[in-house]
């Protein structure tokens, strides 16, 4: 039963060896490269209980509880005895690997052996999964030049200014493209915006440098790459290496040794340190693929487009590389919009911009790509979620860290109890993956190509808990679409650093406290005397000294008679007894302040849309050349066509009327009045995903008025009132009826289609 | 009558003198400013009739027309007799200006002469505009800086990372901003996008240069600068003059000959050119305003934004100044997906970019903006349109360009009488002229705060037959907020040129007919042994010559018996007999191919944004401190609010399951369960422009179960049964019903509603 659901998930193509083994960009790379410490390694495993206060350490306790999970829990994959003999000792491999790490971690080794362990782990996991995907039976054929060359030919979208030699990693959407973007939008704001009262905003895309430096993007949002030192033609450094070891792998001269050796590195790349990657092109005499040339010591390049805001060319500015942080930076207005109370919700919808070394593998890595972030801002100490309730019974398939690490597959749960678990970290990180698979399936996700996969501890940002990735699996393998994540307070920190505006939430405390409160007061008089026009900024930094200072200051006065202020700045003052004092009393507080935790899902639409293009894309059986979409009526680009069955005069002004009926009816359709047999124009709308086609013949001329209604997915027909059939496509566009009831009410019409 | 409509169109304001005297940015900077020739003169006349074969000329005869058509116009403002008066002598200044700018046109004057009797005449228009609107007695009173507080304070926009100092040009939109534009721009889609079946396309915003040389932006849009020569401080030069001219005016020891020539320069500005402006700084010493150093001399300013694509920082790129070229440079995917047919309509919406040198006045002048633009492709002879009899009846402001070169006001048109009469170019120019009226009209816009006004044709660019622009009244004055040009074969013939792609659609010729061609024929042998590598480039460029060329080689040959070819980059080469001959044949066609002409709809949706926020601020009789917006249900950001009367806990349920009914029904709500008197709650749903509200009262409790509805407008309630209500909403929301038909359908419910 459940390899039944798996078989369908895996492209003919791959086993015809169509699948290239590129390095597919990681959708966590957009979300979670911003301040990701590089493989930082906290004491907190992923998929253990998750607290705050207490840090969650590796040990037998947890095992025992992972093991009782994945005994509760479905499985897909060992049902097959067979292909499971074959996976064993791949498993076993991971396992291996993966309790080195553990212990290693432990036994807390140093960070470079850990940092070499899991590269070590990622590469066989690597290996397992390939296995995984060769030996499922596939049952779907997928033929990925097909599709791209009906998407280019009916402009779904298509490489930008083309007609100028085109850009790389830049893509137009035309009509259908675009069509089928918005209305994936207008149902992701349907479902999150609208659903859980989000508060929409729209924030500017050129973004100063000081807002970026922040959020750690300045300094950690880069690839390495070289140059070709007298062309200055650039490559990614992994891909060269990747590209320039696999070359010498299937050299008909490599010895065992150096084909072992080369496979060793390419398995490792990403864990590799720029030193390490600077040593393996040395080693290998590594020179530019395109002129022999030599090559650059290997350079961070920023991926963020720098331009300069205003004229003076002194404001220097970024495309935003994300839109989250529009919304960081306005917390206080959200806020205090939202009357001061916690949880809410800010939902974003807009453009955001990565400059790719090399971008490839189409819309799944782009230079400007559109993005849907929510970050839903609660207190850290309340995780739990009103309407968990409503989705706790979703089953989906988890992919946990732990999992990971032992080499087993991903299983599946009820989110209600992986999060009861402990699997998931909290309520509201589990609410928000159920409705992040409600939306997929809702738009046409095959279900059983999606899961979610945890971040292991050593690819999460430090300051993360938890965070799961929506991956759909693709002709190019698993892509990460949704990232799901839980920030703690991390980015509302660095803003409030920067700034000093406190980006804080109040909460009223179970009882009134009393708090003890030291503060310097200044002498204005004797300050402005001595200082003069340094005074104000000395009375300012007082005013900021933290409490620790403070009381320093006090014993230094004490002791020397004088304060020695060091401001931020660098410059000193002595400040003597007479120019400041220190005060100190006591307040009753009835509330206290706490920076908020966010949970944040962010959507990479482009990918979702390329994903939904495959799994949607058909041909019609024993006619190749005939393909179609059968994207869900709700996201279809058009939904409805309206075919004449011939140029004959009389049809027109039924053609007319009924247009005129569905745009009163707010739905999208297309008249293809063309000449041109009925089936070819058929043919036509189904390439388009057009769901529902109006045709009207010779019985429509006759009263009473009828026109038959074509369903693209079965090519069935029904013959339906003339007056009568936009109601029936309205209800079947926004799902209130389905094909089925449809066909029960109606006669079917039974005239064969010609097909060509 | 037509003069109590103008009376509510003045906002006291303006009396008040809180009107700066800003200069405002022109939407038709832009969108015309892309290859705008500067002051460039055809004869053409801007509102005679337009032939692509026949230039329109100034004459008698056209005269005679105008007169007519300003007798069958209603008249706006001429008819108080008293106002007509004052205004008389400034009208007859203008009329004089404008008969001499007429008169040197046609007796071919010099390009100088001609544009500073321009600039004269413009100035004259704006003095008289402004006596118009002063001596226009006001009913409407409107508080810029009580709007712009609320607006700021309920964070409907507020400028960009204010947290780390803000950027001037710069606004983030929040929530009831953010989902107000969303509904603009969901109305604008039903309104083009959906009742004309266009093809929306999504195109990418990073441009690289070659394209946006092509359309003349790398050249052209710019403006004047000046820097402070020692802080590099950055100044508009027009702005930065008139801004030290008007101190010298004010200043106690001024001449009136000083005054006088200041004044005269003052209105001028807009007309002067770099060196006219350059003498202006020199003869007044004018130095930095803020620091009193030199400036250096006038520097054009690109205003779009540059960055690098890619890594080499090779590949030179912009933010695109305007959605428009992506529509151009992919028309040949988009005519192929139209099957080959015109006319037809291409949409996009989204962001733009400017790097302005100083950006202000709110809204109206930013950095990043959004923007609805609409090309329409049509046959240049056929520019008729199938649904222009919709809207012929359509009354429309028009403020012409004979009006404005005569000093007459604008005046009221049928559109159809204006298109019959070739005041305004074609039908189709029409057709989208009133459809933009109909669409800012249904959003909320006042209609008598908008008009139409035509280019003068020195505004235009040159190769423009016809550009009307759509002008709001606001604080600001008249401000464009909607551009609709007839560009002809422009933008489409510049991207042909610069790519060699054929940018043309094909149409059937009434007959075949033979036409001669001459061809060159390479033989390819011995072009391959006498040039080698360059053998390729020969034949490419052979296969390119014009027909003039290849009869230029054709004598050559005879002649000397070899043709020296020379190649786009400069190069040349002599190609002796042997390896080229000349064929001639003739064939017999059945299509001829043409550059389609475009006329072009662009939406501000920022400013339309803004127009409408003014138009919609009201504040409550004796209450100057409770203001709402009155914004149309269909563009509101939440159709309504649900306020239960008190905490107590028996009306939650009733609260949730309203909220859950009003999800459902897919309309954007907001309970506000606060405490606070319900009266203060309804103000605060009415700051923030909720049309409807639903309380949950004591009689909710009692069965049958009902609540109170109450208009944000009148403040009005009436009781409707709990599972009706929400109905009434979406039929109110949706404009299916109005709050009278619903006053009269349910009983009035009469509680007075506690204002504070």
């Amino acid at each position: 039963m459940s390899l039944q659901l798996l078989k369908a998930l895996i492209y003919q193509s791959r086993a015809r060896g169509l699948i290239y083994h590129l390095h597919i960009a990681t959708w966590s790379e957009h979300i979670a490269s911003r301040a990701h410490s590089n493989l930082f390694f906290c004491t907190t495993s992923s998929h253990a209980a998750a607290s705050p206060t207490q840090p969650r350490t590796w040990g037998s306790k947890k095992q025992n509880r992972s093991v009782k999970l994945r005994a509760k829990a479905e499985d897909f994959i060992m049902s097959n005895p067979e292909i499971e003999a074959q996976l064993a000792p791949l498993r076993e491999r991971v396992q291996e690997q993966g309790n080195l790490v553990k212990s290693l971690k432990e036994t807390g080794a140093a960070e470079l052996d850990v940092k070499k362990a899991v590269a070590e782990l990622k590469a066989r996991k690597k290996m397992l999964e390939d296995k995984e995907l060769a030996l499922t039976p596939s049952v779907v054929s997928f033929d990925r030049a097909k599709m791209e060359d009906l998407l280019k030919r009916r402009f779904f979208y298509d490489q930008s200014f083309a007609i100028y030699g085109g850009i790389t990693g830049q893509y137009d959407f035309g009509p259908m493209g675009c069509a089928l973007k918005s209305n994936i939008l207008s149902l992701w704001r349907q479902y999150f915006a609208l659903e859980e009262q989000m508060l929409e905003v729209d924030c500017s895309i050129l973004t100063p440098e000081p807002v970026l430096k922040a959020s750690g993007h300045v300094e950690r949002f880069a690839d390495l790459m070289v140059k070709d030192v007298k062309t200055g033609e650039c490559f990614r450094l992994d891909h060269l290496i990747k590209q320039a070891l696999e070359k010498l792998l299937k050299a008909k001269d490599a010895t065992p040794a150096l084909r072992a050796e080369c496979e060793d590195i390419i398995t490792k790349l990403d864990g590799l340190s720029k030193q390490e990657l600077a040593d393996v092109l040395a080693k290998y005499s590594i020179k530019s693929p395109l002129t022999g040339n030599d090559l650059t010591e290997p350079i961070e390049f920023n991926l963020m487009f720098a331009t300069q805001i205003g004229p003076t060319g002194l404001v220097k500015g970024f495309l935003r590389p994300e839109t989250a942080q529009g919304i960081f930076v306005n917390f206080k207005r959200l806020l205090e919009f939202n009357q001061g109370k916690l949880p809410f919700a800010v939902a974003q919808i807009g453009n955001s911009f990565r400059n790719e070394i090399s971008p490839r593998s189409g819309l799944i890595r782009v230079r400007e790509f559109t993005m849907a972030e929510i970050e839903h801002f609660c207190d850290p100490t309340q995780k739990d979620h009103p309407k968990f309730g409503n989705v706790k019974d979703e089953k989906m398939t988890l992919y946990s860290a732990c999992n990971q690490m032992d080499g087993k597959s991903a299983t599946q749960f009820a989110i209600g109890a992986a999060v009861s678990a402990k699997l998931v970290a909290n309520e509201t990180l589990g609410y928000y993956m159920a409705r992040i698979q409600q939306f997929l399936l809702a738009i046409g996700i095959k279900p059983e190509c999606l899961r979610f996969r945890q971040h292991m501890s050593n690819e999460m940002a430090h300051y993360a808990c938890d965070c799961w990735d929506a991956e759909i699996l693709t002709s190019y393998g698993w892509v990460e679409c949704v990232g799901c994540a839980d920030r703690s307070a991390y980015d509302l920190g660095q803003h409030t650093a920067a700034t000093g505006v406190r980006l804080v939430a109040e909460k009223r405390l179970p009882a009134p406290k009393t708090v003890e409160v030291s503060e310097i007061v200044p002498n204005k008089q004797a300050l402005g005397k001595t200082f003069k026009k340094d005074a104000k900024t000395i009375t300012e930094a007082l005013a900021k000294l933290s409490l620790e200072e403070i009381s320093r200051a006090e014993q230094e006065l004490n002791a020397n008679g004088q304060y020695k202020l060091i401001l931020a700045d660098g410059n000193t003052h002595e400040l003597a007894k007479d120019t400041i004092s220190v005060k100190h009393s006591s307040k009753t507080v009835h509330v206290e302040e706490f920076i908020p935790s966010v949970v944040e899902p962010s959507f990479g639409i482009g990918r979702i849309m390329y994903a939904l293009l495959e799994h949607s894309f058909q041909c019609r059986e024993g006619d190749d050349q005939r393909c179609y979409f059968t994207l869900p009526p709700l996201v279809a680009p058009l939904k409805c066509s309206i075919l004449p069955l011939s140029n004959n005069a009389e049809f027109q002004p039924f053609t007319q009327k009924l247009s005129s009926f569905l745009t009163k009816a707010e739905l999208s359709h297309k008249v293809d009045d063309s000449s041109g047999s009925i089936g070819r124009r058929y043919a036509r709308t189904d390439e388009i995903a057009i769901p529902y086609g109006i045709t009207v013949d010779f019985d429509t001329l006759k009263e009473p008025h009828t026109v038959t209604l074509r369903d693209r997915n079965s090519m069935k027909q029904v013959r339906v009132g003339l007056e009568k059939v936009v109601g029936v496509v309205k209800d079947l566009a926004t799902a209130r009826t389905s094909w089925e009831q449809v066909v029960a009410q109606y006669p079917v019409f039974e005239q064969q289609e010609a097909t060509k």
